[in-house]
């Protein structure tokens, strides 16, 4: 059982999740928790790291790498939440006991503030559980092979509960969370959003890339690796309210009921780059993406225009929208190099994109998405697909617009729970 | 080098405690540097864990012990600290890296929330050391065999610092607080208090244990069995300002002008009980003391009166304030078994003393102090002493009244700093 910062904001929300938890012990279940930090605290701890970090006196002009400090400040937070609920369920009469990152252990790589999990040994967890103990674990944290405390990088927790479920060889990973399941879009921007019962491991794993916020990618990607199945409900309900029934993450082959498309996702964290005027040569492509991908700069969606007259073409990139700037300015240093004539950026626009295994074996479903768009009259200005979704770039003040109109198209409103 | 809470108060602070380091490894020393948690973040966490511990449901007649999870919960302050005085310190271009309770490690009794130190192997800090970084050491914590976060106590951090010097086979341990030394007397009562220069391991050790707070008793009796120097100075100050002596705690040998009195201590965390008509038979106090111990409530001064009529006397002894009503209680319980009449408790006591090596070697020091108070009309209810110091018992509205007298009775006005 997993539950995010804002389900262990205050003593209270803590206590509700302590009798969660006992009711699953009640059940007859062994029983490992994952908790978030309290809501805000991270970006507390954040702040003050960033604080201590600006550079003064001899190191004015030498920004030092702290990554290895900024971990042990912000994995503070999580140890204060295990520790609490560890306390508040022997309150309920439940053995219990907190296990850090560094105590079960959670091995990670070193790349601090960004570790990813890259072993984590199941005897601490299992002989405590054993035992008889509800094992409580502090997400986001783990410890490198130099035995410094490491954290996964925000939203890591997650990934941090489907390995503790992986160690534990547990029968399921269940995430609570403020929401109570995966539903087919964001209900802000559509009210006829419906709750999934199942989603596969694959269309969760597009979702959740696509800007989704329900689950963090990397978990998704480990529990589909270990095929262990995640559960993702409410906390903010009482033990037994038979309305969390959440959204069960699973293999593709226990989903009896399925749909051609699942879900509808929109990201606004998207700019659109074009270079203009490019030469027409070999190695053009690898010198921008090169040098994109040295600044670590991700690069999504990819298109290289007609030829205009001659030999030269347009090519169109979008990036993440924090990553805009950097990356014009990146190309502008290389302009001489590279041989574009101009550069645009265009920061307002959202990336809206389809789901669904079903795309697999039916036809059309491309079709029915570009009609629908083209009856409200929204223009595509870059379309990229993989094999079970189907991404759309447009102007950014039609995002609610191309939400609700996708929704309709597949008859989303009408579908499951 | 230590801080204590109020110079690790808020990122002003950390940065004024990195550039005190900073001199120091400027002047060529090699620096451990031990942290408290920032001011009031320690009472904060410990609130919490009051919280949650409130016992709820199942358990709602069983208190959990809980001090395993207290100890994970509050050592998360100081673990904060540590990493921003890192990064602080990196920032001003010196090499630094945190290291936990548990990486040094710093190995301790399995006596969660007052855990005392065990062992603390050094290889790990003077390997550290001897690369050129500066380790700083979150104070308070430890871990236990079991390989649990443990906690030294409130005021714990000083005792940290101290093992750190010493594991360190440091030339000094310079403790920084709000203060910027030992005081003859609390400056607050006394404006004509001095500071002292120096003051040995034995003084300090009775002026922290009758009631000055400038340092924690456990960390002067490690200070002393290990013949650590300890300065207290203040960390309020930029580095350099000559201002900034503190006070030397050292072997009474390395003293050259010794003072009869050192200084005047005073504490108001006393209560006296006295038990009526007890018989005078074998086995009483063993039945009062043994009671009390086995309840955890240490007993300060103990006074057996002459007897009344018969075979009747009355016993006084004082103990903490918070633990008189409990201390009283656990007597009336055994008020059959004990054979008392009656039981008084008096909680408008305090309890004032006065230290001093020369003491040994000097005779009259009583007599100034009983003719002292005479003087100014103080009533003494109880009089203890030991080899360098006399307590005496007051009524507590006269506390001020007395420490100035006292103070003025040695000549301690006019000495030293």
């Amino acid at each position: 059982m997993k539950f995010g910062g804002t389900s262990m904001a205050d003593l209270e929300r803590i206590r509700r999740a302590a009798r969660l938890v006992a009711a699953e012990v009640d059940a007859g279940h062994k029983v490992a928790v994952v908790v978030s930090a309290m809501a805000g605290k991270t970006n507390e701890l954040v702040a003050w790291t960033d604080g201590a970090g600006q550079p003064t006196g001899k190191a004015a002009e030498v920004h030092a790498d702290s990554d290895d400090e900024y971990d042990v400040v912000v994995a503070s937070g999580e140890q204060v939440t295990a520790g609490l609920l560890a306390i508040t369920l022997r309150n309920l009469g439940y053995p219990a006991r907190s296990m850090m990152g560094w105590q079960v252990p959670i091995k990670t790589s070193m790349l601090h503030a960004k570790a990813r999990i890259a072993d984590f040994p199941a005897d601490n967890l299992i002989n405590a559980m054993d035992s008889g103990q509800i094992v409580v674990v502090p997400g986001f944290q783990g410890i490198s092979d130099d035995g410094r405390i490491t954290t996964l990088g925000r939203g890591g927790s997650d990934t941090s509960a489907v390995a503790v479920a992986i160690a534990a060889q547990a029968t399921r990973c269940d995430i609570y969370t403020d929401v109570d399941g995966v539903y087919t879009t964001d209900p802000r921007i559509e009210a006829k959003a419906k709750r999934l019962d199942k989603i596969s491991f694959e269309e969760m794993l597009e979702m959740a890339s696509l800007g989704a916020k329900v689950l963090q990618t990397r978990s998704v990607e480990l529990a589909m690796a270990y095929r262990m199945p995640v559960r993702v409900l409410s906390s903010f309900v009482e033990p037994g309210e038979n309305l969390n029934q959440g959204t069960l993450v699973c293999d593709e082959e226990e989903i009896v009921e399925k749909h051609i498309v699942s879900g509808v996702a929109y990201s606004r964290d998207e700019a659109k780059i074009t270079l203009l005027g490019l030469p027409n040569k070999i190695g053009v492509s690898a010198a921008i993406f090169g040098r994109l991908a040295a600044a670590n700069i991700n690069v999504d969606m990819i298109v290289q225009s007609e030829k205009r007259s001659g030999d030269y073409a347009n090519q169109l990139f979008t990036v993440g929208r924090r990553d805009a700037q950097r990356a014009a300015e990146i190309m502008n240093e290389a302009k001489a190099d590279i041989g574009f004539d101009d550069l645009k950026v265009d920061e307002g626009v959202s990336k809206i994109s389809i789901v669904g295994v079903g795309m697999r074996s039916h036809t059309g479903v491309a079709e029915t998405m570009f009609r629908a768009l083209s009856e409200k009259g929204i223009n595509i200005q870059v379309i990229s697909t993989s094999e079970i979704k189907i991404s759309v770039l447009i102007d950014e003040a039609y995002t609610e617009l191309a939400v609700r109109a996708l929704h309709a198209a597949y008859g989303l409103d009408k579908i499951g729970a």
